[in-house]
């Protein structure tokens, strides 16, 4: 409010999303004469490709989050507000968020992708999808419940749609959290039990296309789905679910009864994204110039999972992963700071450095593929771990995520088990059995 | 289910709560010739006396928790129930949850207690108490949206509300959530603003009787007195708390505008137990008699903060604190054992061992009166600091706490600050600032 006079002059610079795009491009402009404006819909930037271990009760939310504010707290040309926005205006060039507008001269959308349910959005609260924090907590509350209702459940049939545990979309995501679920039934939690036996519990990983881990080498999909076999994870390749109902699922002509669904297999643009008159894709993501920017607009851009771009290079569509958005974020807070800075760039075209790509299965068993070299098991697994650790922000969550994992390595157990954030599960009839034996059978 | 033959002659011990007194009276009941079951409406045993810490962003749940499964699955005798208690019939011997009945031959109440608004009820949303995980992190939100609310309110007095953080209660919660409140202000975020200065930011600690910590001598309430003043801390002894309003609060006579308000003064039983037929204290505790039996019912007992006993050394009330709670489980699970085991136990008196007590501060800064021995500052926080490590559940817990201690005492940082589970505030009408300033004065 009082720094409108040092901001007289600047370009202003509005980012929309802290996630690994907005953020890398607000860091990039740290030194660049122009004044930012970051909003995000969450006051902490998220590192993702962990959020599944937050799921599985192996870390904590703040694990692997760190405060937008923190983050960027000496960058003096950045102020950051936790808002959601609503509808942009390119014409106009104004933002409108709740009760409020912000005008820009150049635009950055960083706000990723949320879940599609290929129009059947009356299956979201049946099937849960994996990208925010109270999504991981949720379905970590799902699973931990599932498994509380089922020790009390007479009815065997009803106890093992309550044990069977389907995960739609074999993605990394997918593949993560089947192992995860997987490896919880059989390693972590047997002994917890008295009434139900959690190695019986069933971990179906349905897959439309025919392979897994489609982005990666054929060979490393197969691999996946030999691991997770192994691991006891009932994987369905070219299978499609049809629908979804409480405690039922449909995959092709075949009707599962199930409990416990998860979401892994679309995605799809932010719904003020159709609003832009900008052409979509068919996942209602951007189609951007080859800079990035949007057709019509030279000063507004689209970068990370939102954007929708061909690589030149190899004339495939560059991957929605967190490389990319960050060498999304670099190229374009390069392209705003030659202009701002009065140099003249044209025809700069975005190229994606494609450094490879993994995914973990469990204990000891990951597939990657890095500069043409693919391998797997517990080198993949090394390899996985250590790439996910370096850039987690902040030296606390970096220390903390470690030794999580060396302790969860060893004990096998989960550290954060913890159901919150609604009342709990209501204790079925079948809990009557403990009156019923003791009363009748001890003859009070 | 199948388990009904071995438990056919045992008797039934029914405890009903997984906190200290619960868990304790499970475990000095492991080795019984007993059926146990132990109920609680979540699936965690909570190490209630870091909950501050929770809310104040240092810790993460996962860290002060551990499922109750886990804590009790070598105990081949006991099972555990994810349930919530609605109602006890003493005279049948039979308690009931949710669509479920469970008949006892020995009945350990241990359900703790909740806030009390002294009959003002309406008072609960807007000043939210510290009992659950889930208390914490709604305070969290709290806490960490006023800030973000503040930095974007263009009116001063509104502004100031939104800073001014009231804590009602002058007990070890009290203290030291208004001691981490001001750390909060004064060191952790400074910097991570930029229209707000967050050392304006006001910390009001309300004590309705003339001193804090009554349950400590009086030369440490003294001292945490000191303490929190030069901490910027506002105490006010001899207040008391007339009105609650969205926005307000009314201390004796005098409004103060004020958007945070939380609540550590009272404290009350759940209300099933005023069905129970047994006499109650004014706070809605169970009165016991010298062996913590109920009146009237041999075979039902009441321990923890819900019991309401007068140590007959001393003749004042035994504290509702974790190691009366610890040692009220050992005693009746002792009780139960001779009993069961044909043993006649006539006319036990349950004494307290008082080991002292404590409160935390500040950085460097805490009160502790152990074994007679009175002293202060870092002594005294340094014995805090083990006393409240040593008996965390779990080598996990115990290993992350240490660290984020030390990683928040020379870093300063919180690093748990999340705002999650709730759609984040709206941003308010202030935020037009930001358009009427770039507008007017960049001249476009």
């Amino acid at each position: 409010m009082t720094s409108s006079h040092e901001r007289q002059k600047k370009p202003h610079v509005l980012i929309v999303g802290g996630g690994f795009a907005g953020i890398q491009c607000a860091r990039e402009l740290a030194t660049a004469d122009v004044d930012i404006t970051l909003v995000d819909r969450h006051n902490y930037h998220l590192f993702q490709p962990l959020l599944y271990q937050v799921a599985t009760a192996v870390l904590s939310p703040a694990d692997i989050a760190a405060p937008i504010r923190r983050m960027l707290r000496d960058q003096a040309n950045t102020r950051v507000v936790l808002a959601k926005l609503e509808k942009i205006d390119l014409q106009v060039r104004r933002a409108y968020f709740p009760n409020a507008v912000i005008d820009y001269d150049f635009l950055v959308l960083a706000t990723g992708v949320t879940h599609s349910y290929f129009g059947h959005d009356d299956w979201r609260h049946l099937a849960p999808g994996l990208k925010t924090v109270d999504d991981a907590l949720d379905i970590r509350r799902r699973v931990l419940t599932a498994y509380e209702a089922a020790e009390w459940e007479a009815d065997q049939q009803a106890r093992q749609a309550k044990l069977t545990f389907v995960v739609v979309g074999g993605g990394p995501t997918g593949v993560e959290l089947a192992g995860a679920l997987s490896e919880i039934a059989l390693k972590t939690i047997p002994k917890d039990f008295r009434n139900i036996d959690t190695k019986t519990a069933r971990v179906i990983l349905i897959e439309a296309g025919p392979r897994l881990l489609a982005a990666l080498p054929e060979k490393l999909g197969n691999q996946a789905l030999k691991d997770l076999t192994q691991m006891g994870v009932e994987v369905r390749l070219n299978n499609q679910v049809t629908d979804i109902q409480p405690g039922a699922i449909k995959i092709a002509d075949e009707t599962l009864p199930v409990e416990n669904v998860i979401w892994a297999a679309g995605v799809r643009g932010a719904r003020y994204v159709e609003h832009l008159g900008i052409e979509l894709d068919r996942q209602g993501r951007i189609k951007v110039r080859a800079d990035l920017s949007l057709p019509g607009h030279k000063n507004a851009f689209a970068i990370g999972d939102l954007a929708c771009v061909t690589d030149p290079k190899t004339g495939q569509p560059v991957p929605g992963v967190a490389p990319a958005a960050i060498q999304m974020g670099q190229f374009v807070a390069r392209k705003i700071k030659a202009e701002t800075a009065g140099k003249k760039d044209s025809g700069q075209t975005f190229c994606y450095h494609d450094k490879g790509g993994m995914a973990t299965i469990g204990r000891n068993r990951a597939v990657a593929s890095i500069a043409g070299f693919n391998f797997c098991g517990f080198p993949a697994w090394l390899v996985w771990s250590l790439v996910h650790i370096i850039p987690l922000i902040g030296f606390r969550s970096k220390l903390t995520v470690i030794f999580n994992w060396i302790w969860n390595y060893f004990s096998l157990s989960k550290s954060a088990r913890l159901i919150t954030g609604k009342p709990p599960m209501k204790v079925k009839e079948a809990l009557s059995v403990i009156r019923s034996d003791d009363k009748a059978e001890s003859g009070r």
